[in-house]
């Protein structure tokens, strides 16, 4: 029967849900081995799925674990939010406290950062105490007492998609536009909240280096959702260069706080009031002028900065050390990387920052890999700004490596400077 | 290092000798998993791979075993000849003794008969006392003595091609001709004869359904052999229709023997006669129409049945049961296939033929499957005969299986009547 599959997408074919769902099910419970799986799946990033099959695909594999339907749960409107994967990406830890102080729920069931980008989990279990592994009373509980609430993902949730995706990484079967957009919105899915709205991040740093295959991302995801009764929105925004000023766990949790207490950090600031504004959006708090217009009260009057607060003691975590920046942890080695030239900084590819971030030991090469949290790199200055040779243009921090040369001499090889204030494309790039 | 290849190959990419040889001897060493392998082969089926890959492909999976040199070992020029496989093929029964009676050695190593297609092995088989497994001193000695020999092949011949088909079989990753093309020169070329004539089947009954695959495998093959410097002819035959009158392990070795005998029939006649000349004729006994005159006087004068019968004695088969029928087996069984209706018999689709001798026990299903050497069916008219309602078209034979009519069955729906005689095509399609 799999053989038939494999041979039927081989050809060109139109898989039925029920042969869709006969693989996924076959491979999540093991009586499909892993060579069939990867042949199948290697065969669908050839002849690709159609929007029913990939519909048909998210739906299997979500219910492969456990499904949610907080929406009930929780008896109240509730928005998820998602990004796709950037460096410097802490838009969640402003975004989500933004529509929890509007009167949204915001659910975030949220997943470990692998390779040069981070994840949201890393960045909060930063916050000494705080957990991400709460029963789900207590996530409930969370949410109707902080308006938000940021756990682990489960190891129930879509256990086909765990599966799936370590073969598809191992068999180059990864960048395969519905594969791809299966493997996210079966989670999301799962989790019943009345909409979702998705960063999709495009650029050097990125999973979609072009805004065309984020475009066309966007729109299958939106596609998808559609298909199953979802409010969708997607946000495309740029990742050429990190998301503000810091990259490293502890760091950005900090940076986030700064931009709750009304630091203006200019690209992280719009980013996250642009998602937040979509999310409220979706929660019908009116149109996006009264949206954006609500989610920048609940920054100005400091109250998404106390609904983040609760959430912390709600879980755990040490409230002290959201304002007091030493608790977070300090990093034992510092380094200096300085301009190697005067000029205007004309580039900071995200990738290569990400990579010396990574190398400092604030991410995971591999999944086994455990985080120093205190580690990163601060920017004192960013694209567009003038600086003179030898000026300090970041610190880098770390706690795991003594020389942090390497991490240095990746930034100085990727660095660019010019003599003319080079053009800054705007970082919210579509809306839609 | 094998994500890196798959992802080249996925992309289009032409893979290097080194690229090539990383992946065949990883698969088989066990370094490289089944699913990154069918992850691999099933990109191969979609890119293809040029005459270059392929020809590096062959020459990998033959180096991953035991290669022979059999022109120096034998001292003697040898030609080898292989079939891709159809329904009442025993021409090898034939053309090699023929060979053999000229003064040129035919050593053969062959594999058994899996599905509706038999093996030259499990015929040879139903001899008594014949022995396949002999050490290779002895199949040296039999070919000296008898001018061929018939074994089955060693388990170190190419073990990659082992490995690599049974994982093709389960991931719908067969039919790409590249592949096919490998893993049959690559047995054929580590046997080291000087030359190779492949019978490559075409129509109903056989793998490469039209002319024009056929032809393209055919070319496939001379090319990569030319590419290896060895000399090799491809022979396009007819598998629409089974290939004489007899299918069935024993029922087909006592046809070979009529036909060594002087009886005519007709169509297995001419392609085993055929496949001899090429054979001299690669082996340079002289013009194409010199080989095919001394084919069939290796028939007519009777030299061509007494290297048969002295290959059977050399391998501790019983040589009277070349003459006594009996002494092969007899079926406990048999039913009698009659005519629905009167007219000219115009079609006896092999691969339905086939299919029905497999369930009287001729075949086997799977790899563990018992053959039944008695099984099989004989045809008494065939494709252009006429014949009236009720006259006996075939008689099946069966010692496991008491109840026919399933065979039986399947016969009558596929054989097909014409109130016109109908139009024969030649049985020899193309040489090259």
């Amino acid at each position: 029967m799999i053989y038939d599959i494999i041979m039927k997408k081989r050809r060109g074919g139109k898989l039925s849900a029920d042969e869709i769902r006969f693989a996924v099910n076959g491979y999540t419970d093991g009586t499909i081995p892993d060579y069939q799986m990867s042949a199948l799946l290697m065969a669908m990033c050839f002849v690709g799925l159609d929007a029913e099959e990939t519909a048909d695909l998210t739906m299997a594999m979500m219910q492969t674990g456990r499904t949610y339907d907080l929406h009930s749960e929780l008896g109240h409107i509730c928005i998820d939010k998602h990004s796709t994967g950037g460096v410097g990406d802490k838009t969640s830890l402003i975004s989500a406290p933004i529509c929890a102080a509007c009167g949204v729920y915001v659910p975030k069931m949220s997943g470990r950062g692998l390779g040069h980008t981070g994840g949201t989990i890393d960045k909060v279990e930063s916050i000494p105490g705080f957990r991400t592994d709460i029963p789900h009373e207590e996530f409930i509980a969370a949410i109707k007492g902080a308006g938000l609430s940021v756990i682990s993902q489960s190891g129930d949730l879509v256990p086909a998609d765990k599966k799936m995706y370590a073969l598809r990484d191992t068999t180059a079967t990864i960048d395969s536009m519905p594969l791809i957009c299966s493997s996210i919105m079966s989670k999301k899915l799962a989790m019943g909240a009345d909409g979702i709205v998705i960063d999709v991040k495009t650029g050097d740093g990125a999973f979609m280096k072009t805004t065309e295959e984020a475009s066309a991302l966007a729109y299958a995801m939106k596609d998808l959702a559609d298909s199953m009764n979802r409010k969708c929105t997607c946000v495309l925004t740029d990742m050429d260069r990190p998301l503000g000023r810091c990259v490293g766990n502890s760091l950005e949790v900090a940076e986030a706080v700064s931009v709750l207490k009304g630091e203006k950090v200019p690209e992280l600031y719009e980013v996250s009031i642009t998602l937040a504004a979509h999310m409220l959006y979706l929660a019908e708090c009116g149109d996006m002028d009264r949206c954006r217009e609500l989610s920048e009260k609940a920054v100005s009057d400091g109250s998404a900065l106390r609904h983040l607060e609760k959430m912390v003691e709600l879980q755990h975590g040490d409230v002290n050390a959201l304002h007091d920046i030493s608790l977070l942890g300090t990093a034992r080695n510092t380094e200096r990387f300085t301009a190697m030239e005067s000029g205007y900084i004309s580039a900071v590819p995200a990738e290569q920052t990400g990579l010396a971030a990574l190398s400092l030991g604030a991410g995971r090469k591999t999944k086994e890999d455990t985080i120093d949290k205190t580690a990163g790199i601060v920017f004192r200055h960013s694209v567009g700004d003038y600086v003179n040779r030898g000026d300090t243009i970041a610190e880098l921090y770390s706690s795991v490596s003594a020389d942090m040369s390497q991490a240095a001499a990746r930034l100085a090889s990727c660095v660019t400077f010019s003599s003319e204030k080079p053009h800054l494309p705007p970082v919210v790039i579509k809306e839609c």
